[in-house]
């Protein structure tokens, strides 16, 4: 009785903290009518200098590209412009709300790219879901931009649509919801697999859900080591196999169906958990999504990530109780937090600071070790099993190793040393900050009123 | 003999002074590599804001928005966000440069429209010159935008462009190589008329050019006043007339054909501008376009504005030689330059502020007339027919003008009186150049070299 009234306490106390939340959002978000702006970034001291920077000076600087079309990363905002990119299919969890509503998540994106990574990004919402017309569109956009970072569409066009894109466009494609949550998750688990002292070739993982994020952490997973046999994934319907024939339709799925799971067990999730050293869910905001019971059945030290959001698939308390050693979710009120913002601003910064094609499997596994290793390992414990976003070095550290093996695999277009690229990404980050600071020092960024 | 050393000698100084400009344009723009940047625009005081701005507490924004579309503007950065979008076909006069080399231009009207009219401009180059294409991805693209201004766009394709753009978005789109300069045009003709106290409905009109500006000054100047009948327009082929079956490819250009030139004129700029009243030429950069002698064939008191870029089609000093009485170029080292940047801030601002869906004809005499009267009668003379973009206070009463038209033609969203418009983009646009002094005051802008 006194644990169901607990649990009740607890699950009531975290609906008000989450409803606060949103309250304070809502009054911040139409107090502040936007949370990016666009400034200059350029000398104005009087109004002949727009002769130099519009007509008639730009005109030979427009010529200068035409000329010799690398110029314009010189010459222009192109060498630290991202564009993010999303038709609103699948916006955090609320699904297909569209593409005028989720014009939040974008720009709060892209203040995430600006802070943490010192990267200019638009925030583009794209007024159609067909799969061939946002292809169209994004190859259509690239020139002014150095990079595309896709979010929040749904699978399985999200797979497709990464696949061509990165195909077909002259600048490096992203899609954060796949490799950024991927890499973030893999950081994690390398350091956890440290504590409890498993070696990654031999771990039994189960993956709750197949959707964009669990399907690349799945791929990075076997590159970074671990055995596809021992892998068993989850979805809707149930444990992949080879004979889940409904999963024909997506290729990623499929490939999956056929290569992991090699005892072919089946069953729900309940089956995939049993005897596994690791759960990766990224499935259906719980709780209870995942069952106490089911984690006792798990092997020794048990490794728990429960990723939905707002709420877990089970409660981090709830975990702990049923035996877990070590727990993650996606939340900033918890231990051990599975946050996006670990991973883009730091490899984005690397990846265009070397102007790179491309964003390899192999650039994603260097930064995912990266970032693991941003924690001393003796610091490393079941609480504490990733840097936050407060260590704002992991990003420049994060940015230079990525530039370095873009460099490495021959996907980067400019060749520079790793304390290059670290302090020059180090420079930039720290101006971004203090940009802000003094944005809002000298009220240009007003206070909100004290009840927000 | 003199004179023509004279005239060598300007020739040579002018060339002169525009590579010098030139020269240091490129190393400007070689030195920020980049002339926008986005910064935060709403607090982030330690990294738990970020749970306001980003993930969970943005859920709700974002399902505000859902159900309620109207709350975009009030959530998000929409409202005050303009697409500017060129396919690099017709950049300043160097033709179809493409979109890379389109780039400096389109970040150099962010920069203004920034700097003179607060407002958050994407400079986006687009890689395609397909007239679907491009319509296809400007509509897909309007979620996150308030309004487009195109740019730089071949005619005829920027006619037709803008008219399906028009009536196929439901944000404002605008084209400001034809409605941008057509303003600036009227706003000087105005004043000029007032200077030698001629009547709109009597006077008569050479065009030097039919391309997008020409083609939407008359049906600004027709709509003002201007009897159509006494106007003719000269394009590359000679005067346009109702025989010019070569035009019947172009719809605005044969309408024009059929309307203007009511004697019936044959010939060629010779012909056109004999007996004219007003010469306004946006055709090919001079100088020698116009010639003298056709000048004393002019009326009394001849109206020249020679608006090619960079050169004049008659050099300034020559046409005054030659009797001209009022003389305007599209330079600012000269006496009444005509300059977009006296219009489409202001008009923006004011178009965004009052939530226009569309910036009709009505809208553009206004602006155009409310420019004019930003000198007053008794400070205009013939060499200061406009005001310059020194004077920052013509912008908020262009703004609330225009959103003033807007609301009472009922295009606007918003209602509100012309002092709050006015006070609303003057605190906007004050705002905005202050952030420029503070960038650069701490150095975020830094100081290009002296050489520069």
């Amino acid at each position: 009785m006194l644990k169901l009234k607990k649990r009740k306490n607890m699950n009531i106390a975290n609906l008000r903290a989450s409803q606060l939340v949103s309250n304070i959002s809502k009054k911040l978000h139409s107090f502040y009518s936007g949370k990016i702006e666009i400034v200059p970034k350029c000398k104005i001291k009087d109004f002949r200098d727009f002769a130099f920077w519009y007509t008639p000076g730009v005109a030979e600087v427009c010529l200068d590209i035409y000329k010799n079309p690398k110029l314009v990363y010189e010459y222009t905002n192109k060498w630290n412009s991202v564009l993010i990119v999303s038709d609103g299919t699948r916006v955090l969890g609320l699904g297909d709300i569209g593409a005028e509503a989720s014009i939040p998540v974008m720009e709060g994106k892209a203040l995430l790219y600006k802070y943490l990574g010192g990267i200019d990004a638009y925030p583009i919402c794209l007024d159609t879901k067909e799969e061939s017309k946002i292809v169209q569109t994004i190859k259509i956009l690239q020139p002014s931009f150095g990079g595309i970072n896709l979010e929040d569409i749904e699978h399985p066009k999200c797979f497709s649509l990464l696949n061509t894109l990165k195909k077909e466009c002259h600048i490096p494609v992203w899609h954060d919801d796949q490799q950024g949550t991927a890499i973030v998750i893999l950081a994690g688990l390398i350091n956890s697999l440290k504590i409890v002292g498993k070696k990654v070739s031999k771990i039994k993982i189960a993956m709750i859900g197949a959707g964009a994020a669990n399907v690349c952490v799945c791929k990075f997973l076997a590159i970074y080591g671990v055995n596809l046999d021992n892998i068993i994934m989850v979805d809707i319907n149930g444990i992949l196999h080879k004979e889940r024939f409904d999963l024909k339709l997506c290729f990623e799925q499929w490939s999956l169906a056929l290569r992991t799971n090699i005892k072919n067990i089946h069953g729900g999730i309940k089956e995939a958990i049993e005897n596994a050293d690791v759960v990766i869910s990224l499935s259906t905001p719980g709780p209870n999504i995942i069952k106490k019971e089911w984690i006792k059945t798990m092997a020794k030290n048990p490794i728990i990530f429960a990723c939905a959001n707002p709420i877990p698939e089970i409660w981090p308390w709830e975990a702990i109780e049923a035996g877990a050693f070590i727990v993650a979710t996606g939340r900033s009120d918890f231990k051990n937090q599975i946050n996006n913002c670990l991973g883009f601003p730091g490899i984005f910064r690397g990846i265009l600071d070397v102007r790179a094609i491309t964003i390899t499997d192999s650039i994603c596994i260097a930064a995912a070790i990266e970032l693991a290793s941003c924690i001393d390992d003796n610091k490393i414990c079941p609480n504490k099993i990733l840097p936050t976003i407060n260590d704002w070095k992991i990003f420049p550290r994060i940015a230079a190793t990525v530039g370095i093996k873009a460099i490495k695999e021959k996907v980067a277009d400019r060749n520079l040393c790793y304390n290059e690229i670290y302090n020059n990404a180090k420079a930039i980050i720290k101006r971004s900050r203090l940009i802000t600071k003094t944005m809002m020092r000298k009220k240009y960024i007003k206070n909100a009123k004290n009840k927000m």
